[in-house]
C-alpha cells in the first residue's frame, strides 16, 4: 500500500508532479531534472529544434502577471517539445465577468488542457492551483509573488554544473534585493539541496529578510569581503519597481556598495563565473562590461533555460501518463 | 441540374458548408454533427489529442467582440485537427485605418485562409460575411448579437443526448432571460428539430420576447410549476451587462423566483440533469451547491464543446472539398 | 580567399541572408526570390498548404510599430513553412523595463531563435539590428520608416511578372504619396535593377522628395499626361495619419488631380494592370469600382504576398545552414 505524500508536487510513487518550488525535492529529483536538460540542451543546438514528446498535449500559459520574456521560454519549450499552446491573459479574461478562479481552472480542465503555467503577484498561487487542480492536469510555477520561481533557481543550477562542476567543491554568492527577489529563496534551497560548500547572502540590512539567517547561509553586508575565493557570482535585478519609498538611498549609492563593478570581480577566484537572471540594471546592479564580459555566462543561461522549461514539463507529464496507463490497467 | 437552395448554409448537394444558425437545418444534419462529434470526443480523451483532418488549412478567428472563453474553445479545436490557427482581433486590425470590413475579408480570402470563426455583437453578422466570402472559405458563427450562437446550442444537444438519450421522451426546460440570450432561441429551434417532447421557457415577463409564443413552446412564469417532470434544466447566464434600466428589480429577488436552489431542483424528475452555459452567476441564477453538484453537467458541457466544433469545422471543410475536388474534374 | 562584402544582406559567397531592403541586391538574386516565389505560389493552391523547409525553426516577430495585416501575412508564412512563430509585441515587451534593445536580442539569439522579422517606425532600424546580431540569426526587414519595405517591392515585381511578363519592355507608373511611402523607394529600386523600360514617378510637389529625379526616373505632376501607353499603374496609399498640416489642399482635390478613376484608366494602354499596397482609401486615392474592377491585381498582390514571404524566408535560412554545415566541417 502506498500512502499519499505530503508533498504535492509528488505523486503516490514520489515523481515530480507539478513544479511549485525547489523546497521539498530531493537532491534525486533535482539532478534528473538536470540530467534531462541536458539531453535537451543537445536538440537546442540542431537544426531542427523539436522533439515529438508532448505532441497532442494542450499546454496553458495562464500569466495574471505580464511578463513577456518568462512567457516566451515557457512557450518556446513547449513548442519545442511539439505541445499546443494557449496563451491565456489572465487580466482580460472571464474573470473580469465575474467568473472566480476556480471556475476558469475547471473550465480549461474540461477543455482537456494538460498543463497550466501559472504566474501570479501572489505568495501562493502556484500550491493553491495545484492543490485545487484534477489529477491529469500539471502545474509549473512560472513565478510567484515574492515566494519563489524555480525554473530559474533550475536553470541557474544546470549553468553552475555546466561551467564548474561538482557543487560541494564551489563557495556561490548571491548579491542584492534578497527580499523581493522570487529567485534567491529558490535558489538556497537549491543550492543546500545540491551540498554546495558555501552560500554567501550579500545585501543592504534592509533587504534581507531575518529568516535567511536560518537557512544555513552566511550572510554578508560588506560586497568586498564576501566576494573572497567565491567561484560564482550570482547577482539579482534590482526591483525597483517592488521597493517601497525608504529602502535605499540612491541607485549611486546602492552601485557604489553593491553594484559589480572590474574591480570588484577582481576580488574573486580567477575562474569565478558572474551570472544574473536578467534584464540587467547596467550601472545600477552590474557594470555594462562585466555583464558583457568573458567572465559573464549571463546568455548562456538565458540558452539553458528553453532546456530546463523542457525537462520539466516532460518530466512531469510523463509521471501523470504512468499514473494513467496504471489506474487503466488495475 | 441542381439548384442552388435558399438556405445560405448549404452548398449546391445539400452539404452543410457555413455554420451560422440551427434554423433551416434539418435533423438529418443535426445528428451527422452529434455523430460526428461523438468520433471526436474519443480523440479528446486520449493521451494524443490531434488528428490530421485539417493539416495544411488555415483557420481565422475573427472576433469583433471580446471573448476569450469561446475563442479559446474554437483554437483548441481547430488546433486538436492540426489547422494553423490566426487570432486576429478585429478591433485593432486595419478596420481602424479606415479599411471596410469587406476589404478586410477579402484579404484574408486572398491569403487562403480556409476558414473564418465569427464572433459579432451584431445580429446577423456572420450571415452577411457568409453572403459575401469567397466559395472557398467557411464560415463558422461563434455568437452575433443576441441572434444566434449555433455552436453553444450543438453542445447542449451532444450533452443531452450522452446522458439523456432520445429528445422524444424528454420534457425540457431553458430558463431565465430568453430576451438577451444568444443561446435560447438556437436551443429552442435544436430541440423542436429534434423532436422533444415538451420545451418550456421559464423567465420573467419583461426578459420574453413575445414571438417566442409561436415557436411550439410552452411559455411559463412560475419557475416551480414549470419543473413539474422536468429531465433536462438548461438556466441561461443573466446577461446583467446587456440590460436596460428597469428590466428586473434586483439580483435577489431574480434569484428567489428564477434561481435553482436545491430546494427548487427537487421539483424536477429524480434523474434530471442541470445545464448552464457557463460562467455561472453563482447566487444569482443558480445555487453554488447545485452547479458544483452530481446532477450538474455544466464541466461536461465544456469538455464535448471541444468535440462539437471539431464536427462542425471537419464537416464544412470537408463539404468545401468534395465541391473543389468535384469541379476541378469537370 | 574570400572577402566579406560590404554589402550586410549578404554572407561571404554573396548568398542573401538578411533581407534589409532591395537597393544592393543583384538582379540574379531578385530574379531567384521571383523564381522560390512561383514554386511557393503553387503550394498555396492545394489542400495542403504546408512545406517543412522551416520544421523545427523558431520565426519571431519583433513589432515596435502595429500593423496586424503585414504581421499576420509573414505568421502565415512562416507557419506554411513549418516554422514555430513567435510574436513577440516589443511595446509591451521588456524594453518598457528598462531593458534596451540590444540585450532584448541578445535574450532572443539566446533561446536559439533563427529568424527576426523586423517592423519598425524609424528608418535604418533592421540594417542596426543586422548589423547588431549573432550570427546564426537571419532578419527580414518588415518595414522600417519611411526607408524600405522590401517584401512588398518584392511581391510587386513578382504581381508584374506574373501578368507583363518581360521587365525590359514595360512601362511603369508610380502613384500618389512618394514621400511618405516606404514602398516606392523600394520599387524603384526593384525595377530599375529588372531593367523596366520606363519608370514614371507622379506625385504633387509637395510630396516627391528631391533626391528621387537621380533615380533615373521620370517625373510627373499631371497624371494624366504620365498614363500615356503604360501598363502598370501602381497606386500607393495616402498616409493621412503621416503628414504634416499643408502639404495637401483636401482628400476631395487630391482625388480630383490624383485619384484613379474609370476616365483616368483610359487613357493607359488596354491591358495596363493597376495595382495597391492596401488597404486602399476609396474616393481618395482610387475609384471603388477601379479598385474592384477586371484591371485591378490588388487581391492577387496579397496572394502572391504570402508566396514571395515564404521564398525570402527559405532562401535566407538556407544560406545560413549552408555556412554553418560548411564551417562545422572545416
Amino acid at each position: 500500500m502506498i500512502n499519499k505524500p505530503a508533498n504535492i508536487q509528488l505523486d503516490e510513487h514520489g515523481r515530480l508532479k507539478h513544479f511549485l518550488s525547489i523546497e521539498g525535492l530531493s537532491r534525486e529529483i533535482i539532478n534528473q531534472i538536470l540530467d534531462t536538460a541536458a539531453g535537451f540542451a543537445g536538440v537546442n543546438d540542431k537544426a531542427i529544434k523539436k522533439v515529438p514528446l508532448l505532441r497532442g498535449k494542450t499546454v496553458a500559459n495562464l500569466f495574471f502577471e505580464t511578463s513577456t520574456r518568462t512567457r516566451t521560454t515557457f512557450e518556446l519549450a513547449a513548442k519545442r517539445l511539439s505541445a499546443d499552446v494557449l496563451n491565456i491573459n489572465m487580466n482580460t479574461s472571464s474573470t473580469s465577468k465575474g467568473e472566480t478562479l476556480l471556475d476558469t481552472l475547471r473550465n480549461l480542465e474540461a477543455m482537456q488542457c494538460d498543463m497550466f503555467v501559472v504566474r501570479h503577484q501572489d505568495s501562493g498561487a502556484a500550491h493553491f492551483i495545484a492543490e485545487n487542480v484534477a489529477p491529469h492536469v500539471n502545474i509549473i510555477n512560472a513565478g510567484d509573488g515574492r515566494h519563489s520561481h524555480p525554473t530559474q533557481a533550475m536553470l541557474d543550477m544546470f549553468t553552475i554544473r555546466h561551467f564548474k562542476g561538482d557543487f560541494e567543491k564551489l563557495r556561490i554568492a548571491i548579491v542584492g534585493d534578497i527580499s523581493h527577489s522570487r529567485v534567491a529563496r529558490s535558489q538556497v534551497h537549491a543550492l543546500s539541496t545540491l551540498g554546495a560548500r558555501e552560500i554567501r547572502l550579500v545585501s543592504p540590512k534592509t533587504l534581507l529578510p531575518a529568516e535567511m539567517a536560518s537557512f544555513g547561509v552566511e550572510v554578508f553586508h560588506d560586497f568586498d569581503a564576501a566576494l573572497d575565493g567565491v567561484d560564482v557570482i550570482i547577482m539579482l535585478r534590482l526591483q525597483k519597481e517592488r521597493m517601497r519609498g525608504a529602502l535605499l538611498p540612491s541607485a549611486d549609492e546602492y552601485y557604489a556598495r553593491y553594484g559589480l563593478t572590474t574591480e570588484r570581480l577582481a576580488l574573486a577566484a580567477d575562474d569565478a563565473i558572474v551570472m544574473h537572471p536578467g534584464p540587467t540594471n547596467r550601472g545600477v546592479e552590474i557594470e555594462g562590461i562585466v555583464a558583457d564580459g568573458h567572465r559573464s555566462v549571463i546568455l548562456q543561461q538565458v540558452t539553458f533555460g528553453i532546456a530546463v522549461r523542457m525537462a520539466v514539463m516532460s518530466i512531469a507529464i510523463s509521471a501523470t501518463e504512468q499514473s494513467s496507463a496504471r489506474s487503466s490497467h488495475s
